[in-house]
């Protein structure tokens, strides 16, 4: 199989949340070799995990988080995949590619597989258009463009932080509809990305997402999940709510669509359920929450609107359940962290890796 | 070829407006044939439009606009194919299809033609997701759901106003874009159906377009355009920002996406230059004032919404140009005259033609 083309390979890691040995990666190598991973190893810090020969990485277990962290590292959430947002603030790139170690390349209605790494890329450099849809989708694809109608002063578009892929195969379902739908599969490949528009709000998925660090990092947080909390599975959402109000108040694109990735295996529904049922409840507030949520035109910086967001939730949230208020307060603590390990780049003394 | 089930035969009508003969319809006899043809002659109305054997059609000239409309005809354009918003004022029946007469069958990847109203009414009977972004599309298609993270409370949906569907071959491009690109084809076929978000508006296009009289049609006003108006071209675009604000305010649905049809022929961009050049430069204002667009409560029906909205536009767009006052009062017109030959239906004394 041919090595396509790596770009940004000096400017992209790749996060990988994991409990086991990476054997997914032999799949991916034609496609990730090129590029710096950061592993993020949950759960027993003595166990070893297995990197397939040839890939350059950092592997980050339980220990080392608590070591680099100290008592910040009590925002860094344990046994729940959300702790690969600690990948996030130890990076030293200026793109995310973030995927689970159960998803695999698909391959495109050709038969030919998808680089999906080169597709994010794709997204994260063209503009998105967040103030006006095109029906057309993705006026920056080849062959495409803005449609009639379409207002000029906006054919610009603003800097994309965010691009969402997707999954072929087994669909990303809360519990109740995997316990519905057992054997759904998601078969319909669908060409396109497009903008998600300014104020609306979506599901992001952490499973297949790519991000601009220097734009949106600092709200990258996936939030108190698993170990000790109430709730899983909504750390990724947690951090899409976020992302979107913020990229909405500061001008940056939210991508979704393509690349699709091959989703291989459905955890457990009632595992799931278990996870997830607060969360099913408590949505039904929080999004309105955040579909309200205004920040002040002084927030300029992500920092800024992430801290004053931290705020909005403890007053706001903070009366559904005590656990919002324990999650404002680690929201602090990240952005916190964060700043403690990104210092200003001109005075960083900090190198790449351990 | 076989003929395709004509669901809601006795529902719905074909609104086709045209100067010449209609030999485009043995391409969609199959699909066609058992509905009701609305035909709107533009132009010369002693010009005999011939219309292939075996179809249903009632067809009104100009003449029979001004018979039937009287002073209010005024209303109508003419030598535009903005005159097609007479057929939906006209029809007795609760679902509209609109197609230009350079519209013929498209087909899906697997090279079967598509039945692009069949589509249509699809989109038309299931509910609309306006209210958060659903990233696997339409999460009523056949093996698709609305995905984790999804509001429970938001998964009934609301009512389907607008089905827009999109085109092959020839894009609907502006004539800027037209001219920059000559040979631009649209050969991507995305096989999806979405919501467009509330408060985000889009830039529709009547050249496939479906959508539910009982809901909408008397927003469905093409404005004035063509003979003895400063633009042309902006027929549908000014349709679609009335309809969208009135949708969202009302909790409507409008979908874009599949049907795609086949579009044969680029009009004349140096032609369409002429028509549009005050638009490109109006629309940079108009799109704001939709946007920040707010109906009062108070406003139940799409009539109230309407003339709510000509007032709107009378005193805010007004200022632009002059001709925004004259369209304010034709949208008036229109709802009057919409209303004479739409009165209450137990007290209807019209009958279907004329």
């Amino acid at each position: 199989m041919a090595t396509t083309p790596a770009p940004l390979k000096d400017e992209l890691d790749i996060v990988i949340p994991t409990i086991r040995n990476l054997d997914f990666l032999e799949m991916w190598r034609p496609f990730f070799q090129p590029y710096h991973l950061i592993i993020v190893q949950d759960g027993d810090p003595s166990k070893i995990i297995k990197v397939p020969d040839g890939f350059k990485y950092d592997l980050y277990n339980r220990n080392d988080i608590n070591k680099l962290l100290g008592p910040k590292a009590s925002c860094i959430s344990f046994k729940d995949s959300a702790c690969r947002c600690f990948g996030y603030m130890v990076s030293r790139k200026k793109y995310i590619f973030t995927i689970d170690d159960d998803c695999f390349v698909a391959k495109n209605p050709s038969g030919q597989d998808i680089n999906a790494l080169e597709q994010h890329i794709k997204n994260l450099l063209c503009p998105s258009s967040p103030y006006f849809f095109n029906t057309l989708y993705d006026p920056y694809a080849d062959g495409a463009d803005f449609v009639r109608g379409y207002p000029f002063s906006l054919r610009e578009g603003v800097p994309t932080a965010v691009s969402h892929g997707l999954w072929l195969n087994i669909p990303d379902y809360d519990a109740p509809t995997q316990l519905v739908k057992p054997s759904e599969r998601n078969k319909r490949y669908v060409d396109a990305v497009m903008t998600i528009p300014k104020s609306t709000l979506f599901p992001m998925c952490g499973m297949n997402l790519a991000f601009d660090r220097d734009l949106i990092g600092p709200a990258m947080y996936f939030g108190l999940m698993g170990d000790g909390q109430p709730i899983g599975r909504y750390d990724d959402m947690w951090a899409g709510w976020c992302v979107k109000v913020i990229c909405d108040h500061l001008g940056l694109g939210v991508k979704t669509g393509l690349p699709y990735i091959w989703h291989s295996k459905a955890s457990n529904p009632f595992v799931n359920l278990k996870k997830e049922y607060k969360g099913i409840f408590w949505q039904e507030e929080i999004i309105p929450f955040f579909q309200a949520a205004v920040l002040p035109k002084e927030c300029t910086t992500v920092q800024a609107c992430y801290i004053e967001l931290s705020k909005q939730v403890k007053e706001k949230l903070g009366k559904i359940d005590p656990y919002f208020t324990k999650l404002s307060e680690a929201m602090v603590t990240w952005i916190e962290a964060w700043d403690e390990l990104n210092p200003p780049k001109d005075s960083s003394k900090l190198t790449n890796g351990k």
